[in-house]
């Protein structure tokens, strides 16, 4: 279930150990055996270990124990363990931990915010966008989604999602609704999803019979009110709530009962304390 | 000043837009003329532009204006502006959207960090550590080092710096105490910089002929004596402070007069507001 | 509108040209100027002159002229030419000429099939599998886009499609209708839509709340009364058909109003005869 | 005796899926044991099994059972069986299927077209040109290769056939017989090879000492006069017939006796009919 | 007539400078414009210059002036010349300079081995074997042939050569002998060229119907005597020389009039003694 | 410890087997089991075989014995064996000699030279350039830190060297003498050496602070000369010595005692002579 290649992992090693780790090889500290261990200092949930693992298996350390992504960790619990030649366990050592703090602090916000919500609606998606830090998307997407969390969209090539940008080019709103028939001809296994900022452009995009309507920065009194009305008149239309929902408004966003939250929130948690212990 | 090659920008691209903009071609927006403006909606030290400019030169978009990396910008200004096709500005537009605001926020935290502690002590550098997000080494340096930071290591193949995990396979800090002539011999060139954790581990070192101590989680207080000793009995040994120093202590750990602070909270930074318009 | 990168035009150039044109430079030709054209021998829908635009590129050829993809062109016509060295002319040529031959079969073999479907059922999508040739995918999507159709699904990361192959682990058939509201709240931007091999299973995937089903090798009879059927009861729901669809009965298929028909034939599509002129 | 590199491997994958199986996730299809077969619903010369198991093996899919590349196999024989987690098992699906049923279907028909030449003509070698679908050149030499064909030529930079658009640089035919003595020299451990389109062209080539002709395009009658006549006069020069040789002329181009057939028709030869089971 | 592509040039460029050169950044040395010059300190045979002009615009740095791979220039000549942003002109410094100096070292040496052999035997080409470090070959064979040497065979996958190590599978030189009428039959374009180390195995080859024989370590005697025999015999077999030949005996083995001389020793030659002048 | 990447070693098997040894299929010597060893024909500092092994991997051959790069060897030992298939035991053949014979030779010399300096001064560091074979850097500096050696600078991003080159951009001299406090504060753990040509710039240099001087092209004589009077000045200046020192000077120059050499020589060392035996 590791979500990158061989060839990136190398690149990750390579990245921070271009030819050798020079402080190990002037000491002298290469040939004896040696273990490696990551530990967490707080409660999280893991994600990571398997392409830990990759790291491991490309400098030839055993892999000798590992919770899975996903899993729930206790601060002092080991996340993953292996045995090696020194000189490779400090190779490995900062490779493995950038990639299990910043992964596990994903999914664990994830997780945090995943609860909060469906606490409260238990129907409601989390979907995070597509707005991560360039170079980052597989890992991101397998920390979310370790956390319990789903990609909005993965990139532009597969799902129709229609913004202002676009109708600037189509004579706008109503350019797109005498286009929606064709639309939904041309596309017929996808849902076609507008952004509106008003209940009315919702309505109108609704009787064209657009699959889905994502709400750019509503208030959430705006958007309760929206929703009961267009579910009781278009039952089966999609409602999705964007723009700056996060940890101090989810529970509130929720509580429209909206079909998803759409987040980009997720993306900057903050890494988890993870430890690391090498020795003979 | 682009930090990144031709084949990481064609990555970039490729992992937001995989084969087309499935929107713009049902949409039938392609061949028309159009413009992208990138804005900020708040304050800040601008970085990336030069790599969107690669994006809109991979996309036959063509640079019409664009301020360099490490300049300040203010809410409202323009960043980098570009003319095109619609539907290759819209490929571009995420893509050199999370450049900027990703790349833009940490070197709008590193100016500001680097400005507290100048304040304090102007000959204080703030470097950074090797603990970013795994795949965003290239663009994270260029932004701490637009923002007025340098960093402390790129890898472990040039730079000698010892750590306990080190010490374990060669007897400890006797054993190093030990060795340190010959490793000065080996490495004429480098400094040997080794972690300390109390002062008097320090003094040993000093007296063994190290270049410099990295202090790990010494308080203020502890730091601020250590400096002082040092410095007087030392005085051309560098001192480095590491470890829980953020935006709410590190005036304090300057006012110790280190030679640099090594932090590893830069790296998080929050993006900046970054808005985009498409228009013919 | 290349739809492959610089590296991967790089790569075409060096599979047929590792080094250098051994004939061109044991024959003295190399720095003399030339002109290099690509014309059809046959009537056809064209596809690939962007990317050969860019093999032209890379070897500092200059494009002189060019037909667009998705132009339809008769024999006799040229595609695309340029002017450069003869060495690199010499370079072009077969890499050139291989991705029009082959991309433009696609297109045209494309544009035929959905104009025959199109006369027959306007609003019928014509949509191609999964089953290209290893390595191909960019071009093979570009070309039938260029003819016409729409890729049924990219990849598996986006789109949802349930097959026996899944149900086997999942109780079957029960299993997943018990599943269906989960599914349904997980995935509320996607459509679910799921393979039938016969009109009793649609029934009960439709009360079940599906968003479409794939009817697999039905005849056309079949197909005919169950779509006729499940229109009336549930008239939201996709309707595909898959399953040895090719030229000969596509039109029959296309009579029984299926919302889309799902092909794999369009890859196998004959290359278009295209001669190349290289003098000077 | 795979022909493609890990990389590769994992670009396949990666394109088919790039991140998540999102079907069995969603259906929470996973971590349970199952099971994978290929299977032949007709008569065939396989290809492609080694692929298929650096696929497996990419995804941790234990290879069980495999028939070498080259073998002839029945309707209904097992090709590849494999044994992994659920989730797994439904990611190397497709991506095995593509590269089973296209390679063995260009081998099939290899087979076949080598067995009508040889039977005829035993001592002639059928051979492929260098047009195939760009990005395919490794397993289409493998697939003819499979079926009893050799590559006519990989690429440019090792052997010499000089075409009418090498002589438009060189004054024509009459310039390349005046440099005939000096290419032999020079590219002594080569065949000279050069494309002729009339008898009386071949005997010019050949007095001048040409190691071989390639005729283009000559009707049978055309070709075996010609074959005679050269055979008697000049024994050591190898000759080519090329130019619309398919299945429905092959036996009577072979009856020639030319030392090789080159042709392209192998490379779009249908797919074999590959079936796949996954289950408990 | 680069021989690598712009993802090998971002490679070497990375290589030498991985993000930036520090001491031109901690110095301000950055925007000035600038003019970088290269230099010979000896005469030479040129080579590499295009892919000094192709690190040059990877940079941004404009080529003024350039002498073409292959010319002989005089020691105090200018090879290549640039103006661009100081930081950039640094950045290409040393990629450049290896790549000019190392190239054009095998080109000069080459260059002279060339002519040593063509003023005692005009016919006998200088081949390279496949010898070379590992990760030179593209620039390695443009030396050489910049130099006028062409390469003996550029891979294994397109040349049949015949070894000991391959008669070792295939009972010793009788059971090639006997296979020799099915090789010439299924690779008729190609020559078939067995290594010998005795006359006898020669003559025995020969009268096979191989099609050239390369000679193994054979002194300068042995050589000439079984030539002078061969030829008379054998009149349209290759005779090549290889093992130990170098600067101090090629005149003696090109006296033999072999038709080719394999050598390795072209790869191993001294650098160029090459200048960089970089001022405003 | 092998310095190069997975996909690197594909690049190199790549690179001389791009499809097949055609010389093995063709004589059908594949499937054979098969033992090959490679065997130095010299005393040696052996390097490469952490590599070969890889190789091998790559290619199914099981690793059978191996001597760690970096050991010494005496002519006629074994360095690696491996058995496998026939096949696969040609393709790796050449690859695996070359890495071994250049990267021993390397190592060889490198050794030779370290001793002789040490012998006169065994404080003294040799270190080597960035002047090396553009794509060879990995093995290189693996080659030369097997036979004792240190790189100088790995490239440019980590370390401080000033040439006048970068003068000419600040100034001259003056320019960097005022600079120095500055330099020193944000660079702190580097230490900033600069090439000078005569002592008196070196004396200015150090009482500038300055951490170390690389003297260019001094004679023995004024080196040591300049050695003793900075030594007794500035005891804590490093001091280095570069420009042409090779086998035949670099006692002479170890004997002024300075703490580094500085040479590119090691780079183009001899290959070893290694051969290979392969059979049943």
């Amino acid at each position: 279930m590791s979500f990158i290649s061989i060839n990136e992992i190398d690149q990750l090693i390579n990245e921070d150990v271009p030819y050798i780790d020079l402080t190990s090889w002037v000491l002298g500290v290469r040939e004896q055996p040696g273990k490696i261990a990551y530990f967490t200092r707080e409660d999280a949930v893991v994600c990571g270990t398997e392409e830990v693992s990759s790291v491991f298996e490309r400098l030839h350390i055993k892999t000798e124990s590992m919770v899975a992504s996903g899993q729930k960790v206790s601060a002092g619990d080991e996340l993953i363990t292996g045995t090696g030649r020194a000189e490779d366990l400090h190779k490995a050592w900062k490779v493995g931990q950038n990639i299990l703090d910043n992964c596990s602090g994903i999914a664990t916000k994830t997780r945090k915010m995943v609860d909060m919500a469906k606490s409260v609606s238990p129907n409601t998606a989390i979907l995070t966008t597509r707005k991560g830090f360039p170079g980052t998307k597989a890992l991101a997407i397998k920390s979310i989604m370790s956390g319990g969390a789903m990609p909005h969209r993965l990139g532009l090539s597969e799902t129709i999602l229609i913004f202002k940008q676009h109708l600037n080019f189509i004579s706008g709103f109503d350019g797109l609704l005498k286009k929606m028939p064709e639309l939904k001809a041309e596309c017929c296994e996808k849902k076609i999803i507008v952004e509106a900022t008003t209940l009315a452009q919702a309505i109108d995009l609704c009787q064209a019979g657009v699959d889905g309507i994502q709400f750019d920065k509503l208030t959430v009194e705006d958007l309760s009110a929206a929703v009961k009305q267009l579910r009781s008149e278009f039952p089966g239309v999609v409602l999705l709530a964007a723009g700056g929902i996060n940890e101090t408004n989810i529970s509130a966003y929720a509580s429209t009962q909206v079909n998803g939250i759409v987040t980009t929130c997720l993306y900057s948690a903050k890494p988890i304390d993870v430890g690391v212990r090498i020795n003979q």
